[in-house]
């Protein structure tokens, strides 16, 4: 096996990938909290997490993938105030907030289906965790690192900070984190930089709990890494999400765990770039926003797939109309390059150039998931086979076997190149107007007397489960399956 | 708005159903345990409980809907003895048992969607709501109905039978129950019939919780009192699930929600007849048994529904194959007629009948659910088309007016009538020998010299983003969106 260089955002440098069990991945993903529709960033990490998963089962690991929902917890503010994101959405639309849960957690993989995303091994709530989150919160406060405040349980910062480095990712001290981060201040905290493990809740907020420290909810932090520390262990290979997660919450996520367990979760932590609307900022509030049903429904899951697998998922990432469509059209090409290949053959030759591109891809993908270089070796070989027209050159067998590599090569990207699948989705959109064409066609072959094809028509239609009735107006269509 | 009589297990009657608040049907039906693919039991369960809903909703009500996912705590006796199921096969399978319980989860839904089930409001997850049923078992203590003895909680039923009347539904006292039931003793229980509220797990257990009488998970019945109570109240309108969860599930159910809140949960309580598989009570270990998927493979999940709303909800129904056929040839008839439908027209005449066969169809729903003469009315309004031919004598607007009345006929029942959603189906299974028949046509036209008509071809398929490139040999196809 080559070696698989990542970029480990905790050492901010590029690593040598080995995991702690030979042959298998243990990798936990932050996932969605599920108040809303997902956007189009969410579309960008999760086919990055979503192709790093596929590359890793390529070079024959046993992926093991958790992704947390998170439904509740998660302030507006996304440290300790404001309010609860869930609880602040159903309230507006007069939902139970875990119906509003359901709703969109269902929106959101159902928009990554649309964009070949693997469903995650396990996919864990928040808020069926609550027995696991107050046991750990105690464990934490027994250590030392956690304290008591009128029904809420903070994280003490300072302390931690002289056992272990906080924060982590971001490459600053407390000194400069101070200098470069607003934060609001709570005046029952210690220190401004602690966070809640626990918040206590007022008698009218719905989502709440009974606890050792009296009625409440868990902090945001807390629940992943209760949830990834249960399901895979207090050490683990991967731990991913969107770069926004650096801090404060993948930082206080790892400094939990080391106050609880003494390890700090994953070993390599990975982070995806932003994605930039019209090369500005992404941002509800200011209406520069796309969300993802909104793009798939304009363009298609596949298309969006590839447009995010088409820039390396460390980088910032522009959805603009010519990007989508130029995405569009480089999918396109690699379709009918599918199509051409399953007619090809007739000769003799073999295809000389599929395993120098099969190499180049590998290597790219090896070189912390290059995807952009791997997309390019693709194109590389389709180009090959027209520039040098090997489609009348090679046997058949040897244009199966590059539709085959091709096939292979775009499911490590998540992108379906099937053209049996192209064709059905093409079809989809005017199934009943070249039906109905079939039928006229026949009827002007009747018209002319040629009896013979428009008979035989007939027959084949039939076998197919539609059945032409001709009349004096011209022929009817039934259906029969 | 007519009365709606149903039959209420409770009370072993018929009733005029009506619920506690105006317009609003809060609704729970037991949901499945998911160690399993669904069998087809569940197919037919979960389509009468849909219908139920549709029915409703057709009524004018607001159909507030839950059902559990139980996913901790059914043991392999249905009652305190065996292996937890999750667990068990979890253990075969060497898989956690939360990643069984979501793949068993998604299939379930899976299932349903090909059902045409409409998804409940809210599915709630028994392991998500540790807190709940710990707080409510202390409840029952605290009212006297529950003992603690070695860490396991049980219900006391001999006080409890004092008090209230035990078991429910099945028309029994506790001595006929004696003659009639066989149950396994545990010693530590005061009394056979007490049930377990909380276990106490071994070590080896992977699925426990803390709770104030150590670590354990819940009893089965207690889980559906607690979230039943939870989203929809501890007093709602309808309580559903199989015949076989009469007891003792349902009777302790409500037991548990009597002793806790001193409200019995629902008002009415509906139960579902058996499956039989060729006339043969359905069982595992005989073999004699049917996968939910292996019926929507083989028949369709349309044709599956029509047959499980095709027999009254509370009559067993025989799983066979004739019965299959039967009724896809029923529902394959209806389709023909939807079509047919869709080009009548061109007369004056009103459609005579519509309004008579609708009334039929409703009176038929209100006594019940009597789908079985609801579809009857359906097919009794088809035949008069036929019979007076109506569909060269009626106005284009009448006929889609009867179309439309079939569609929400058939929308009440999950049976999806749309002609177009139909043809799509049988074009999907032939598409690829389709285009190359078009192909081979316009070749054959191209031989005989008719360009004017292959140009058309040429040209209209274009527009449907399938391009025809003459060569030689004869033309090829390219799909293009």
């Amino acid at each position: 096996m080559r070696g698989f260089v990542l970029y480990n955002s905790l050492t901010r440098r590029l690593e040598t990938f080995s995991p702690l069990r030979k042959n298998e991945v243990r990798m936990y993903v932050c996932g969605p909290t599920v108040y809303d529709y997902p956007h189009i960033g969410h579309g960008r990490t999760y086919s990055a997490f979503d192709t790093l998963k596929r590359w890793l089962a390529y070079k024959g690991y046993d992926v093991y993938h958790v992704m947390n929902i998170t439904d509740v917890g998660h302030l507006t503010g996304d440290t300790d105030y404001g309010e609860d994101k869930i609880l602040k959405r159903a309230l507006e639309k007069k939902m139970e907030p875990m119906v509003l849960v359901e709703r969109m957690t269902d929106a959101f993989f159902e928009q990554m289906e649309l964009l070949n995303v693997i469903k995650p091994d396990l996919t864990p709530r928040a808020s069926c965790h609550i027995p696991e989150i107050i046991e750990i919160t105690k464990k934490i406060m027994e250590n030392g690192y956690a304290y008591e405040v009128n029904g809420s349980v903070y994280f003490d910062v300072e302390k931690y900070a002289k056992d272990y480095t906080y924060p982590e990712f971001i490459g600053m001290d407390l000194e400069e984190l101070e200098k470069n981060y607003r934060i609001e201040p709570v005046p029952e905290k210690r220190n401004k930089w602690d966070f809640a493990l626990w918040k206590r809740a007022p008698p009218s907020h719905i989502l709440q709990w009974p606890s050792p420290w009296g009625y409440g909810f868990p902090g945001w932090h807390i629940e992943c890494t209760v949830m990834s520390a249960k399901y895979l262990g207090e050490e683990f290979d991967i731990h991913g999400g969107g770069e926004d997660l650096k801090f404060p919450h993948h930082t206080d996520e790892r400094a939990q765990a080391f106050a609880a367990f003494g390890k700090g979760l994953a070993r390599y932590w990975l982070h995806t770039g932003f994605v930039r609307i019209n090369g500005e900022k992404m941002s509800k509030s200011t209406g520069n926003f796309v969300y993802l049903h909104e793009a798939t429904e304009r363009y298609g899951g596949d298309v969006v797939r590839f447009w995010a697998v088409n820039s390396h998922y460390r980088r910032q990432i522009d959805y603009t109309e010519e990007a989508m469509e130029s995405a569009r059209n480089a999918l396109d090409s690699l379709y009918i390059f599918m199509q051409d290949l399953e007619e090809a053959g007739g000769g003799s030759e073999k295809d000389m150039y599929r395993e120098e591109f099969v190499r180049k891809f590998e290597e790219a993908m090896d070189n912390d998931l290059d995807t952009v270089t791997a997309i390019k070796s693709m194109f590389e070989l389709r180009n090959k086979w027209y520039n040098e027209n090997l489609f009348e050159r090679v046997s058949e067998e040897e244009a199966k076997k590059t539709y085959d590599t091709l096939l292979r090569m775009g499911g490590v990207l998540g992108l379906g190149l099937d053209a049996k699948t192209y064709r059905r989705k093409v079809l989809e959109r005017y199934q009943d107007e070249i039906i109905k064409m079939l039928r006229d066609i026949r009827d002007e072959i009747r018209k002319r007397k040629l009896y013979e094809v428009s008979d035989e028509i007939r027959e084949r239609l039939k076998e197919f489960g539609i059945e032409l009735m001709d009349s004096r107006e011209g022929s009817r269509i039934r259906f029969r399956r």
